[in-house]
C-alpha cells in the first residue's frame, strides 16, 4: 500500500496537467479531497482541471472553490494524468467514464468496502475513515503545504464521512489528523454548522412527513420509512435533502435494519438500505435486486413499480432474515 | 490553573475516604467523569463513594458503573475529601449541597462558562470541550493507569459534551486526547451507538409530534417548538426524551435563536433556549425569567402559568432583539 503510495506521489510530481474526478451524486468526502488535492497540486505548480458529472449541492457550496468544479468533460488529450477520488468502483465517475479511463496514468484512491480495482495506480483501504484522510497522507508524502483551505476541506471530509466520528472506521489515526487540521486553523463548530445546521424550513417539514410514515416489523427490527411525490411537491424540498433521513428508523434501538423507499423523478423508485453490526449484510439484500453497496449500506433502483410494490417484494426478502415469515 | 491541579493531586493523593458528587440531571459528561474518576480513586486504594441526586436514566445506563452511583446521601463525616465534577455552580449538586460543602477539602472541576466559585480548590477552564477531558488530564497526572473501562467512560462525556467534537470547544487537544483513549481500545462506533443511535420508538414519535408543532417568526429567525403533557401521554415517552429536539430548529439555516416550551409534571413550564455565534446571549433572555446559563444554551422555568403565556412573555422579548417589534 505504502509503495502504491510512493508511486502516486512520483507520478504526481513529474505530471503538468492533471484531471481530478470525484464520484457522481458527490458527497462532502469526495468533494472535500478533490478541492483539497486540486489546491495542493496547483500551489506545486500543475493545471488542475476538477471534474464530476453531477453540480455541487447547496449542501456543500461552502467548501471552498467548490464553483470550480466543472460537469463538462474537457478535452481529455490535454492530460497526462489523471486521478479518481472517492470511487469504489468506476461507473461511480458518470458516463463520461470510458473517455476518462483513457487518460494514463489513472491514479484510483479510495478507501470503500468491496471497492471493484480500476485504473492503473491503486491506493485503496478500506480501514480508513474517510478518502480525505487518504488525501491528507499523500500530501505529507508530496511534502506540500496545507493551507486553512486546504485543511477546511479536509476536515470537512473527514467529518462527513465518518459521520463527525461516529463510524467504525474512525481511528486513533482519524483523530490525529483531525487534530493537526485543527491545529492549521479549522473551527470544527463551524464545520459542523455548514454540514448539520444546514436544515431548510422546507427539510425539516419533510423529515416530518417522511418520519410520520414510519412502519416497523418483525418484532421492531425491521424499520421502513418513506417519501412520495407528494410529500416533496407540498413540501417544496428537493431530494438532496433527504440524505440523512434513514438515520432516524436506524437510530431506533431495538433496528436491525432500516428501508428508506423514495420515489424519484421519472417513476423511478430509490431504496436506500442500512444495517447495524455485522449480523446483517444488506448489501446481499439490495444484490437481489440488481442494486448494491456496503454490509452496513446498500441501495438498489426500480422502475416501473408502485412503492408498495416494491416495498412487498423487499418485505418479502428480509423478514426471514430477522426471523419472521 | 496548573498550580490548582497540582494541588488536587497531591490532596487525591493524600485522602483515604473520597466523595464524588456529579450534578442533578446528571448528563453523559458528569457520569463518564464521575464513573472514569472513581475507579482510577479506587485503583489507587482509595474508598470512593458515588453520589449524584438524580438516578441514571436509560440514556446513560450503559456506562459501566452507572449503577454504583448512589442518590441517597451517606453519612458524610466518613469522608475526608470531596470532588464536585462538572457543577457550574453549587446549585447544580441538589438539595444536598449544604451538607456535601460540609466535607473539606471540597474540589472542583469544571469547564462552564460562567462557573461561580464554590469549594475549597477548584480548576474551572472553559475552554475544555468537557470536564471529562479535565478528568483525563487529572488521571495523567496523578500517575494512574486508565482501564479499558476508564477509557470507555472518558470517551463519552467527551462524545457527549462536545456533540460527537461539533461544538466551539472542540480543540485540537480534545483530538489528542480521544486518539489516546481510542488507542486504549474504545471504539468510537461503539459509543456513538450507545449515545444516539439508542432511540425508542415512543421517543421517535414524540420527536414526529414536537416537529409538527414548529413555528417561525421574525424572518425565520426564531423558531419555536413545544411538547405538552397530551403528546407525552400519547406517545408514552419521557421527560428526557426530549433532550436533544432542541437542536432541530436550532439546525435551521436561517435560524437565530430556538425555543423549545415543555409542558412538564406538576403545571411547571420548563423552557430551553439556544442561539448560534456570538451575537445574542440566551442566557441574558432566561435571567428575564428568573433562569440562566450560557451564552448559547440557557434556560427557565415558570410555574401556574399556560405554554401560551409563557410563549407570549417571551416573544415579546426575543423578537425586538431579532429586528421585529
Amino acid at each position: 500500500m505504502k509503495q502504491n503510495l510512493d508511486e502516486i506521489v512520483k507520478t504526481l510530481q513529474g505530471a503538468k496537467n492533471i484531471l481530478v474526478a470525484c464520484h457522481v451524486f458527490p458527497d462532502g468526502d469526495a468533494l472535500g479531497s478533490q478541492l483539497a488535492l486540486g489546491e495542493v497540486l496547483e500551489s506545486l505548480g500543475k493545471n488542475v482541471f476538477l471534474y464530476g458529472e453531477d453540480a455541487v449541492t447547496h449542501l456543500y457550496d461552502f467548501l471552498p472553490g467548490s464553483e470550480r468544479i466543472i460537469t463538462m468533460l474537457p478535452d481529455l488529450r490535454d492530460f497526462d494524468c489523471a486521478v479518481a477520488l472517492d470511487c469504489g468502483d468506476n461507473k461511480r465517475l458518470g458516463q463520461g467514464m470510458d473517455l476518462l479511463l483513457a487518460i494514463h496514468p489513472f491514479i484510483v484512491i479510495d478507501h470503500h468496502f468491496g471497492h471493484k480495482d480500476f485504473g492503473d495506480m491503486r491506493w485503496v483501504d478500506h480501514t480508513r475513515s474517510s478518502t480525505g484522510e487518504m488525501v491528507y497522507e499523500l500530501i505529507m508524502a508530496m511534502g506540500a503545504d496545507i493551507s486553512k483551505d486546504v485543511a477546511f476541506c479536509l476536515y470537512t471530509a473527514i467529518v462527513s464521512d465518518s459521520g463527525s466520528f461516529k463510524y467504525a472506521s474512525t481511528s486513533a489515526e482519524t483523530f490525529r489528523i483531525a487534530g493537526e487540521l485543527v491545529e492549521k486553523g479549522v473551527k470544527p463548530a463551524k464545520v459542523a454548522g455548514k454540514l448539520f445546521d444546514n436544515f431548510t424550513v422546507n427539510r425539516l417539514q419533510l423529515l416530518n412527513e417522511v418520519l410520520a410514515t414510519l412502519q416497523l416489523h418483525c418484532n421492531d427490527k425491521l424499520a421502513v420509512i418513506r417519501v412520495t411525490r407528494e410529500m416533496f411537491e407540498r413540501t417544496n424540498a428537493a431530494k438532496a435533502d433527504t440524505e440523512t433521513f434513514i438515520n432516524y428508523p436506524r437510530s431506533l434501538k431495538t433496528v436491525k435494519i432500516a428501508i428508506f423507499l423514495k420515489e424519484a423523478e421519472n417513476g423511478l423508485i430509490a431504496v436506500s438500505l442500512r444495517s447495524k453490526g455485522k449480523e446483517y449484510d444488506v448489501a446481499r439484500i439490495a444484490g437481489l435486486f440488481s442494486g448494491g453497496g456496503h454490509r452496513n449500506a446498500a441501495g438498489f433502483k426500480r422502475s416501473g413499480v408502485s412503492l408498495d410494490e416494491v416495498e412487498r417484494a423487499l418485505l418479502a426478502e428480509v423478514a426471514p432474515l430477522l426471523g419472521a415469515g
